[in-house]
């Protein structure tokens, strides 16, 4: 465990420099801060917990790619459910929204070090992210929302379980009597849209059904979903679609319904997420629910346990169906 | 939400009566205690968690084939890293070993529900255990050592991440040479026996090594193992061998030995769990740690993350390649 004496001795410089350093004091040279910090880092320094009651202890919420400040907006539930864990147990957390800019400015560890962050919650982040990179062999306590890193003991991985979302669908439209099940995604290019593609494969092959990699299509634009890999998937003769996430399973309701197709009567769709407009589609979207609430609590239990020394690598939610109007039995000559 | 009032009015009797069979007071017949805790398991009744500090509030750590007692057996961690958490927030923990008979006498629900306990860690639990079934439709906050149970929003599963540790096993073994990697394994009767079995090919897989089925041999008896599947694997020309646990590590260190193999020489060895003996194994032991302080702590952490109705599904702890010298670069002819 690095100590601020160890990082001094190999500057050669005094304890107090390296401490004024570390906590952001104004009376010593950008310069000077800039390279404790580098050193810090490089020797695996990180901020300790506290147990005295006064010192402030900051944790932060790290945006990309997500919107929280209404409650419609998917990242609203999960900065709440954080906070309402982190705040009554004495962390002031603070929510920042990170540009690729401040990204490629910093490395991730010194950013945190440098604003006094014991630990970080990063919600959002797509698989090209700049501290994606820095998250292989970061050493501060970080919790990543649906992004797994490998054999780092200090980062963890929240999410859903996309696994057995897939195989409650699966298995709900097999009940029904669906047998040519496909699937809309959008691009493969985050953790999550990657994990839910794999997860409809397995949930195919456990309902012992066809997993021709043919009955998944799907690109980076909605639109294109809609115009090309929509009608392809109606020309396999599916009977049901499920979609990567609620957006998409909306626009295809929209799209088929003016195709003339009667939803759920001609096709069933099954959407991912369950976003509060989900009960307001028409007819409303039957959907696999992850509880953002909780995963915000989770968010905030793994970090706690990363900064108590246990190094978990992932926790996952159950999945839940929530079964509205949007699935139902096949049509009879399919 | 059942409440005692909703049992009483379903069995036509007072609260009160209902009170004192869910409280265990001696002064109702046995008959009329046994129906009311059979209607309030029916009926979905849990013991709900109190905020007052006087009331006592009890968990339990339920044992099936694993030894806790002594600290070099494989419970021992588990259980104190349980405590250690549970303890000083409060709780009492009774630590029972439930055999076979228990199980068949009774539903996990009605036990729990009769010895006042809120909810339980389970260890060691083979698929075949009784109240394995019973966990289903369980309504008691459960969490499993290395047990999963799906789309049941009160169980969850703690261990660590088989596939992360496998595929630390594979690559180390690859970057040392290795291109034939066999796998020893006992009988597939427990849920963590058949993760680390699926997870060695996709570790093969992902290394891009021949992943064919005849790599990974075993039987339920040790002996069998070294005897019969051992042999096999070497004159296949495996150059390392990793073992899904450690006592199978042990014994084909020994078994290679009386072969005349020196090792890490001739054959590696890697081993899974690094039980405390693993270190004093000659060669010592490498193999992929679980640590258990950290899985009693997480097991903990996910129950009261049950009782405050955050649902969480799984729970893995980060796996550790811990190097000691039961592999090495394999021989240059093969």
């Amino acid at each position: 465990m690095t100590r601020m004496q160890d990082i001094a001795d190999k500057l050669g410089i005094s304890k107090g420099t390296v401490s004024k350093a570390l906590n952001g004091t104004s009376n010593i040279s950008e310069e000077l801060q800039k390279k404790i910090l580098e050193t810090a880092v490089e020797m695996g320094y990180t901020k300790k917990l506290r147990r005295q009651k006064d010192t402030e202890q900051k944790l932060c919420i790290l945006i990309d790619n997500m919107e929280y400040e209404e409650p419609y907006q998917n990242a609203y539930d999960i900065v709440l459910g954080f906070r309402q864990m982190a705040e009554p147990a004495g962390y002031t957390v603070d929510i920042i929204r990170v540009t690729e800019k401040l990204q490629r400015s910093m490395p991730y560890d010194v950013f945190m070090l440098q604003n006094n962050y014991m630990g970080a919650f990063i919600l959002g982040f797509s698989l090209s992210a700049a501290w994606m990179r820095d998250f292989l062999t970061s050493h501060t306590p970080t919790v990543l929302y649906d992004n797994y890193i490998i054999a780092n003991p200090t980062i963890s991985y929240v999410g859903v379980d996309s696994n057995e979302g897939m195989e409650l669908a699966v298995s709900y439209l097999k009940q029904l009597g669906h047998r040519k099940i496909g699937y809309l995604t959008s691009a493969l290019g985050s953790y999550v849209m990657q994990a839910r593609h794999k997860a409809f494969f397995q949930a195919l092959r456990q309902a012992d059904m066809n997993a021709d990699p043919a009955y998944a299509r799907g690109s980076y634009h909605i639109t294109e979903c809609m115009e090309k890999h929509l009608p392809r998937l109606l020309d396999m003769g599916v009977t049901a679609i499920i979609c990567c996430h609620d957006q998409m399973a909306h626009a295809a309701l929209l799209q088929c319904q003016q195709l003339g197709y009667h939803i759920p009567k001609d096709l069933s769709i099954i959407g991912f997420d369950d976003l509060p407009f989900c009960a307001y589609t028409s007819p409303p979207l039957t959907t696999i629910r992850q509880n953002r609430i909780q995963i915000g609590k989770s968010g905030y239990s793994a970090l706690e346990s990363l900064l108590n020394q246990v190094s978990i690598g992932t926790l996952l939610l159950h999945a839940q169906l929530i079964v509205r109007n949007s699935a139902g039995e096949p049509p009879v000559h399919k």
